[in-house]
């Protein structure tokens, strides 16, 4: 087993800093960062308060009709504890405004749309605020793909991009967020009993433990079966990975020029400040 | 003045070639383009049909209410011209019901709001067709970040993005695009009356041999306003340049580990294929 442990206390302190720095580098007043209920958003609504103060932290809770009940509970207890502000917007009228011609749409095609109706919004309160939006990806999900591009994986910064989500758990508790947030099973929330390992079809811990292999001490699938894991299992996770690298990547753009956006033009996001 | 013309026939074989290899190396069954009645999507459109055939391009119109009458008709006209499917799909309802409780909400807010809808209903319906969202940007807004981040400029790949505007028009009238298509303002029809080069306070063909210098010839401002450009001009351009690099790049991503995301884990898009 492949030791994921991390430092919380220095991982904290390096994420505080990374969101401080980024935001007031670019002259931002705050951030935005949308608020499910989940621990994810939690925790990177945790490390902006930690590095801005909580004046400087919108979250916003932006339910669909079938959003659990107890997911919108959950984003008021988060945001009583962080002592921020939340906002509130409902998406079903959007939603159902547009679905309304396709009654048959699958829940992937309503649960992308409303990823991106959030996306949408945060954009727009980010906006009027003067803010950036405050990504919730963490490693497991970029790696795996499991996001809607142009929707939760969409955003100015993001803390927890670099960590795998059973990495989060321990900097959850480290950082004392609420117990019941941190428990609950992990879910995109898109439909009514969605979970995450159900739709992938695996744990985080076992992908977890594969991914960091695979990716970090860049063993082959071959070998990562050899240290343990089941070969489909490796399989499973290797195909995801490879499958959802245009999620990860920017559009491609046709060269015809002798310098172009993203190929030899490629400055650093903050290049301007 | 640099000379912007381009060998039209070339760059069309190569825009072309591009689109084809992409779209077929990833198993994707066509490619869904919005058609808004200007010049940009009518030509990438045009070269998707050269590089696909008519049947695996689908086009869509996605008018708001206020948008002009003539870019309906001026959509309906290019895809006729190439022989595609126009689905048309009013944005109206969502967009309204998402600003009823923001009645005051500006021109900008409304438009970008507008087209991250469009891009969420080219990204559903690419979806029911396995199918990729073909991209209009060119090089002239992408550089001044004329665009709507995770909206018009977010996309699978994009044939023109290394192109300027006014490169654009040769390789229009090459292509023998409709000239009442070729000869309009250019227009993002965000709202009533918009003009792309009201908005920007410059004109392409002016920014357009600023950005050529700037940007591929590398030369500095100063030397660019020396070679007979306004120095104000020259600055407008370049600031608008430096303002929207965070448009041009992914999200920033804090690094805790060795191997990350978009750092040390970057393989090209289409790795998997």
């Amino acid at each position: 087993m492949a030791d994921l442990s991390i430092n919380s206390g220095l991982v904290a302190d390096i994420l505080v800093q990374f969101v401080r720095e980024e935001v007031l580098k670019v002259g931002a007043k705050g951030v935005v960062v949308g608020i499910s209920g989940g621990i994810d958003s939690a925790l990177s609504a945790r490390l902006a308060v930690d590095a801005l103060g909580s004046a400087a932290v919108t979250g916003m809770g932006l339910p669909y009709r079938e959003s659990a009940k107890s997911s919108r509970d959950d984003a008021d207890l988060v945001a009583q504890q962080l002592g921020i502000e939340l906002v509130v917007i409902d998406i079903s009228p959007q939603i159902d405004a547009y679905f309304e011609p396709f009654p048959k749409a699958t829940p992937t095609r309503r649960g992308n749309k409303m990823a991106r109706e959030r996306m949408s919004i945060l954009y727009d309160h980010s906006s009027i605020r003067s803010a950036l939006v405050l990504g919730t990806s963490n490693k497991s999900e970029l790696l795996l793909g499991y996001s809607t591009l142009w929707g939760d994986g969409a955003h100015a910064l993001n803390p927890l991009g670099d960590l795998y989500k059973t990495q989060l758990f321990q900097l959850a508790r480290h950082l004392g967020l609420p117990e019941r947030v941190i428990n609950k099973v992990p879910s995109a929330d898109l439909f009514v009993g969605q979970s995450d390992e159900q739709d992938l079809g695996f744990s985080y811990e076992l992908a977890d433990q594969i991914l960091f292999q695979l990716i970090d001490e860049r063993r082959s699938p071959a070998e990562v079966a050899e240290l343990g894991s089941a070969p489909e299992l490796v399989d499973a996770v290797w195909r995801r990975v490879r499958d959802s690298q245009f999620k990860r990547r920017p559009p491609l753009i046709a060269k015809v020029s002798a310098r172009s956006v993203e190929q030899d033009f490629r400055y650093p996001r903050d290049w301007g400040h």
